[in-house]
């Protein structure tokens, strides 16, 4: 086991990281709370409700289980999810605990952040996109028919328990999702990351422990410290939005039912690749690197079914306008990324109709 | 015109109280945004909406109307308000702007707290209770059929404009209900303030504009130190709760339709002061002058319609339960508050006895 810490200073808090942690006294001494309220979803609860149930005795400990799948992840459920706390008179001294992927961490974390304004919140992610990614870092949120993520708040957990067991029982379609984010740091600031997973991908495709365990514990550090260093998203943080506004963008206009949140970032990137080809900052064999990975690990690489006027209308209400103007993260190598609001207006469109339905 | 100042860091505003405020240039100077969602009510939209609009020209204004009453005050008004926000595309830049009484401001402050996990946030209090309490200090707020204000979160305001001539035009019953938090204050920390109110009783139910100019002003004085102190309720903020835990199990036990917030204050003011006699910290003469003042002000002093059982099971998921216990506010004297939660369990039930339905 390994322990990474999310520095804070008095809202600090704990990732740990390895196997069975989900099963281990750990867990307990982490919720400092009589009443649990514990989230999960159709899929995960089977597999892990009664582990983690046991973990927490003599507490009790209330199940919500929700429908599986990012389409659900509403202000309706999270409705439901209150609902849940309020009818077993939880007072403000109790946790939501978030035993699931990313719709699960949200959605649970959203309602932790508005139940009494603030309860507290651990977050046991089973997918290893939570686990590189959505756990940590104290982003919540649900969705709106108009746009991914836009009804949420900034709470942070008080721990987060990446359990690297659970990735055992993870379909191939959702470990490849979590590559993409995994991808993603390496292209923002770590190229060695980059590499690693293009030499172990076959390890990675087939699950294989050691390899996951290495891009967990990586991913984990490298948001850990720009979470550390800018929790609001004021600079440095934003930078972790690589290829997410063309993917939330893509996620919308499909009206979530299409891409898994990883697949859509894994197109995301490769466009914003494209992107910063087009406005000269990237060579076009560091592209071709970028979608090459992408493909390799199963991810789709453009949209193929969504329009690119429908993409540019759903990118418009994104988190990232700021005085009418898109914001983007752009390339200037692998491992270097930066922020940019005045890349030209026309290198966007042209680069949107390369890759979206009509193309070429 | 006098300006207070909250002091929050960086987080820091000012509350503007004076005279004609709405229609002053002020308002503009202080919304950074150049779309505006104003935020009002059936009842104050028709006297202030065209002029708020007019002084914040030329920026984009765009109307939500809600209908006027506690009872509105649900997650379901609060997912109108962002489901106007996101179909006229506003961006993370732009502002929600309340325009009415504690209500209004409350909905709108929560609102604005999730779009886009926050947006700009400015306050224009137009009821004596809003100025004089909610409008000030970042609690904003939806009700749960199973209590008050279950659900919500802290989002300071950029600014708080407490327009004095608003309260020309606000009804008798609703001026009667925000003195109920001018007492509060006299109260918890200021006895020159309490027997001010008694001594211009008969000016402030006649709506001199001097009478109530000094009480707002000496009311946002304190209530703007006590939240610059102590922002999240970690300690001193929690003696604002004097009242609070039974006027809303009050609330909540009459589904937000019987009692106006301040007049369920009024009763829980009595309510605190007899329990701290109960106790023994408040002398019997000290009770009696609480109650007389609220009287007078045309507050209720008991809770007619409701049983103490069900003021009891109401009071047990307010947000001041912590371990099992409620903690409650109680006074050594008048201007003296204290927070307890080792008050005798049958001294509360003695006192709920004699003040609610079926008691002597």
């Amino acid at each position: 086991m390994e322990t990474l810490n999310v520095e804070l200073g008095t809202r600090s808090y704990p990732v740990l990281i390895g196997a069975g942690l989900l099963r281990s006294p750990q867990l307990s001494a982490h919720v400092d709370a009589r009443d649990v309220l514990l989230v999960s979803n159709t899929t995960v609860a089977p597999l892990y409700q009664a582990a983690v149930s046991a973990a927490l005795a003599p507490r009790r400990v209330v199940p919500v289980i929700l429908p599986d799948g990012e389409v659900h992840k509403t202000l309706a459920n999270a409705a439901r999810v209150l609902d849940v706390l309020v009818a077993n008179r939880f007072a403000r001294d109790c946790a939501v605990v978030a035993l699931g992927g990313g719709v699960i961490g949200d959605l649970a974390g959203f309602a932790a952040a508005c139940y009494q304004r603030g309860v507290g919140f651990v977050q046991l992610p089973t997918t290893l996109l939570a686990q590189v990614d959505s756990a940590i870092g104290g982003k919540t949120a649900v969705n709106h028919p108009g746009g991914k993520n836009l009804i949420g708040a900034f709470h942070q957990p008080d721990a987060v328990f990446a359990d690297i067991e659970t990735l055992k029982t993870l379909p191939p379609r959702e470990l490849r999702a979590g590559l993409a984010e995994v991808i993603k740091y390496g292209l923002i600031c770590d190229a060695a990351l980059f590499a690693w997973v293009e030499a172990h991908l076959d390890a990675l495709l087939a699950a294989e422990p050691a390899a996951l365990a290495h891009i967990v514990r990586r991913s984990c550090e490298i948001k850990a410290a720009i979470v550390g260093r800018d929790e609001r998203e004021q600079g440095e943080r934003a930078l972790l939005n690589l290829g997410h506004t063309f993917g939330h963008a893509l996620e919308a206009a499909t009206a979530y039912q299409e891409w898994l949140h990883g697949e859509a970032v894994g197109a995301g990137l490769v466009m914003a690749a494209a992107l910063s080809h087009e406005c000269g900052y990237l060579r076009a064999a560091e592209v071709a690197r970028v979608r090459q990975l992408v493909e390799r690990a199963g991810l789709p690489s453009r949209a193929a079914s969504v329009t690119a006027a429908a993409l540019f209308e759903h990118m418009r209400i994104d988190k990232k306008v700021h005085g009418g103007q898109i914001r983007l993260v752009l390339l200037r190598s692998i491992g270097n990324a930066f922020l940019s609001a005045d890349y030209p207006p026309d290198a966007l469109q042209r680069m949107l109709a390369g890759y979206c339905r009509g193309g070429p």
